[in-house]
């Protein structure tokens, strides 16, 4: 009876290292290919350079959905189809202008954006006091006694001290999106924010703001301003706490207008009904050309379906690309998809995104039960070659959100964040950011992962 | 009895977390003020754009030793001084150029650069036809017949595939550095040298040659033509293996001059005789202003100093920093610290080098016993939350390379691979291509690496 035991444990070992050498060569094909003969940099060159921003609402965000949809065609797909989901449509108008005027005749411009949302400012302008402020707390001590009249300048920076910058950005971006909500009920007359940027430059990161439920007649303009021109107009306002700030924004709010989310799938040979998403989101910020948030996610997410093709690799599971609509200003395209999923009775078990810049993997985040998380924890080894084996529980992306409910394990590529908030929701987040090779890591990495969770559910 | 022993363990326990959360508050404060108040960036912003390119024997070179020396001496360290070192003393010349000729009137420039230490062309330049391979065995098969009178184009480019970089450098290195030497033996007039990148861009990237025991006479010069002229020049050659290559080159070898090895060091308080290095090159090629190589790790050097000084951190060990001269082209300053330091039977416990450009730092490598190498990976749980805990075995660094005698431990940064050789030897090495966090991040890690060898010795 021993020796059957034996013989059982050591033929079931013999077979478990046989399927763990297939699963590191299929990986090693991966990369291969990815790095050698990938399609992302080139996909996200014309993505980038041929369309540019693609804004939702935007000519270029639906150039970009035919683009998509085009390029899924030509890749053997068993379906490629478009999503109908209606996107909010905001437009930065033909100029934003700002300076900082300490006497008659003595200005200074600085470089400003609208935040994605704003309203205009009068046709001329507007011309008032500043009151710098580091926080909401410090804007409620001050009150309507000292705010009234005035421009809010919150002017929090990013902690330099935090590893993860994502974390630093979580720690301040609520100047941008509640500021004016917030500095209004105070009767400020705009809003300057401090662009979300760790580096001292001179461009200014838009991003989105939401006015909540304040009335109409009491919204205020709002504008980022670069780190220059922050620690500029503080110095400023520490000589002379009297000086005058000049904003013209004309930026207007459209009603909503249709767009879509572009879909391609690969059908599952065995279990056809467990989907399998990666993704991420088409649209992106005006001022760039969006490479990195999110032109890197979208291409990487279509590499991992062009991979599986050209390796003639036949999925158990739908292996499913979403290039969501509308993810920085509505999140709409990832309602819309999760919505579709409900109505469908499709079974999700895993989602993956792409939407933290096209840098170097390091690994991933997982929002996943212990047993599915422990599950997932022995696959790191395969990805310890390919130094992307840093396996976390966390949040995982904006689009899939909307797909959780306690079943789904839902995903996040984590790139290195050293660089990214250079270049986030700003006018130098451009295909040159891009680094080939970081590029085409993350897609390989993300192919890896889909490979596995294919091979073995959960 | 069994109480008393239990309360030991008990009490042996409280004290290796006490200590254990003090070396972890070390740790983060060092994190902290190599973020939010370091000076590595803004010595290399200096280094890099006040004295740029540095190559051995040149004026910039004394220039960068003065400069080290005295940046040195602001700090407070126990003692700083210089070791001189006879360095080789090569120069580019006033001008380089090359083209390819395809017919009467035809020709096409392409980018090339002298390797460092290639003899000159004559003054009219050289005119040949080109043969092209990709390995050694290729050349030696071709011979004598098809080589004499040609130039001979080494076109083996580094193989995307491989994870680490410094792996697809190191098996195509050999073109560069010894190619002239081979090719001349068959009676090759020059040697054109695929650049060292895995971009296709119009940078040369030069490096060192040597002609090793080949006697002058047979000497023949050497220049590297960028990636993407080697993929012009190859496709050409395609087309028309009739062409023929125009290559002048003005470079020349002086004799040696005496140069310097920056030094500083804070004694230790308890073992003053154990000596712990910490050190990068302070030479670069003459292209760029050498910010990633190595200008990089000589801040992140420098750093390590001044944080403990900063921090009023009293080492146990004596800390010193050296700045090497002449890794690039002779490796002399590396030489003579280990011949000084084995003249003075200084007893070196740990040697670390940053030599692998300023990127997001991933960890180490080490050349230690196993004994030594388990105790370092005891330590990895205190790197883990800063992202710098890949601990592997293998080669250091060249610098500190004359050390190793098997009781030292020598180790190297590693920081991320991806973006170096884009850079590596290049017009293109320039301070806009360090990203300020990632390079402060490599200053902590080390720092954090050389405060836990102090506080335990080996």
């Amino acid at each position: 009876m021993k020796k059957v035991i034996l013989l059982f444990i050591f033929s079931l070992s013999v077979q478990l290292n046989a399927q763990s050498s297939a699963h590191e060569e299929q990986i090693k094909t991966l990369y291969h290919k990815a790095l050698t003969s990938g399609k992302a940099y080139d996909w996200l060159d014309h993505l980038s350079n041929k369309i540019g921003g693609r804004l939702s609402g935007s000519l270029n965000a639906e150039r970009a959905v035919t683009w998509g949809k085009t390029e899924l065609e030509t890749l053997g797909l068993d379906r490629v189809y478009l999503q109908k989901v209606m996107v909010p449509k905001w437009v930065r108008g033909t100029f934003e202008y700002a300076s900082i005027i300490t006497g008659p005749g003595m200005s200074m411009n600085v470089p400003v954006c609208a935040l994605g949302g704003s309203i205009a400012t009068p046709s001329s302008g507007l011309r008032a006091g500043v009151v710098e402020v580091k926080s909401f707390e410090e804007l409620e001590a001050l009150g309507e006694e000292k705010i009234k009249g005035n421009f809010v300048f919150f002017n929090r920076p990013m902690p330099a001290e935090l590893i993860n910058t994502f974390e630093a950005y979580s720690k301040t971006v609520n100047q941008r999106t509640q500021g004016a909500a917030r500095a209004a009920r105070f009767g400020a007359v705009g809003v300057i924010v401090r662009s979300m940027n760790l580096r001292l430059d001179d461009f200014p990161h838009t991003g989105s703001m939401r006015y909540g439920d304040l009335p109409n007649t009491m919204r205020i303009p709002a504008a980022a301003i670069s780190t220059n021109g922050a620690q500029l107009l503080s110095s400023m306002l520490a000589l002379n706490d009297d000086l005058k700030f000049y904003l013209k924004l004309d930026c207007k709010n459209f009603p909503d207008v249709p767009s879509h989310n572009v879909i391609g799938e690969i059908k599952g040979s065995e279990f056809p009904d467990e989907i399998i998403v990666v993704g991420g989101h088409l649209d992106s910020w005006d001022l760039g050309d969006g490479s990195h948030d999110d032109g890197a996610g979208i291409v990487q997410s279509m590499e991992v379906l062009r991979l599986f093709k050209e390796m003639n690799y036949k999925p158990k599971r739908t292996i499913r690309v979403v290039l969501y609509m509308n993810e920085e200003n509505g999140l709409r395209g990832g309602t819309a998809y999760a919505q579709y999923a409900k109505r469908n009775k499709e079974k999700h078990i895993f989602a993956l995104e792409s939407d933290a810049g096209g840098f170097s993997p390091r690994g991933f985040v997982f929002e996943a039960t212990n047993s599915q998380f422990k599950q997932i924890d022995s696959w790191k080894p395969y990805f310890r070659p390919y130094m992307a084996d840093r396996f976390e529980l966390g949040g995982s992306g904006a689009d899939i959100g909307p797909l959780r409910d306690n079943k789904v394990v839902l995903s996040g590529l984590r790139p290195d964040s050293q660089r990214y908030f250079n270049f986030h929701h700003a006018a130098n987040d451009t295909f040159d950011a891009i680094n080939k090779r970081e590029l085409e890591l993350g897609a390989a990495a993300m192919s890896s992962l889909v490979y596995l969770v294919d091979q073995y559910g959960f």
